[in-house]
């Protein structure tokens, strides 16, 4: 692609850099900003760049946050016992979106991935086994993806809060709504809301 | 869409503001954003800010450009003589790509459609027929999109530039290699570049 303008060439660029951006959709996209106002374009760049400088992880779940602790985990009307663990941030939004769920989160930040080189100790487990140590929690929900790897963090992380001394947590996994290997966030909705609600004891999910 | 975070939210909305992005789309560019580096974040947010903010209008051909006159224009190399009118500044992207013509562009920003309420005077045409005027240039090449608004469009220029007294310039269209009623934009690169070495007098146009 010629560009007659480094300004266009570059912003041009940046854009292409993300997933499925294309340089002609990237030109487009820049080409559609050209025509907004200076102000609006301002505004534009002001958010993205400031959602990047300005985000945190909270500090229970590791949802993504505005403040220290997510607005979920500091809702009074949550529910603080029932935990429901996920792969990412994007699986907390689709949830949330179902409006049939009232406990709280525990993102993982990932999935055990021997293939991607992903073992337990880069995913937030630690902090998990601790929240169930030490806070009152009385279900654990699995909310993964069911795929191999899923099942095979569903295991590790079952050995794991079995072994905490004390009450036994309940630990179940949603709902078989979702077909096997499928990916959790793009099920509709209802699929979604409906396989939290009809979750599994984990000893049903494991005699599949 | 429910978020527990604003920052993301308002991210999320101006990405969703653009042209062919959903709110699932930019969710998905929001969430690739907050992966990244804050730095490399930074740079994408103040390319898109310095584009808008500093881009001018090239003085002679009105393509965009980094300063008062285009590189196009500016390029000693090029051949000033020959003039191509086009609509906007991609179809100077699309005919500066098949790297097969060496004249000089006027961009009319946008087509004579009197459905959208364009008519002649939101267009850069007084400008064309001074630079026709006051320079010398032998040929205006008249590579609008062959729709019936493209084809008003020529009508009306070549009447204006038939109009400029002294020796009449050469008018031409560019070759039919573009089917009738196609975008000019996305013509494969090839095409393009036959409809021009291939171009027309006037006369054989309106005959067709
Ligand atoms: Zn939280
Ligand atoms: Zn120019």
């Amino acid at each position: 692609m010629i560009f007659s303008s480094a300004l266009i060439e570059t912003a041009v660029n940046e854009f292409a850099r993300m997933p499925g951006i294309g340089k002609k959709t990237a030109l487009r996209l820049v080409l559609h900003l050209l025509k907004q106002e200076p102000a609006q374009v301002q505004q534009f760049s002001e958010a993205i760049a400031r959602m990047r400088q300005q985000i945190r992880f909270c500090k229970l779940c590791h949802n993504v946050s505005d403040e220290e602790i997510c607005s979920i985990c500091a809702s009074h009307s949550r529910n603080k016992t029932l935990v429901c663990v996920v792969e990412n941030i994007r699986d907390v939004m689709a949830i949330e979106n179902t409006q049939q769920y009232n406990g709280v989160y525990h993102v993982l930040g990932g999935i055990i991935s021997p293939i991607d080189g992903i073992g337990p100790d880069q995913l937030n487990i630690h902090s998990l086994v601790e929240r169930v140590q030490q806070q009152e929690i009385s279900e654990v929900i699995m909310a993964l993806s069911p795929t191999i790897e899923g099942d095979t963090t569903i295991y590790y992380l079952s050995k794991k809060l079995q072994g905490v001394p004390g009450n036994p947590v309940k630990i179940t996994t949603i709902a078989r709504g979702i077909a096997f290997g499928g990916e959790l966030e793009y099920a509709d909705e209802m699929t979604l809301a409906r396989s939290i609600t009809n979750r599994l004891p984990l000893e049903n999910y494991m005699q599949k």
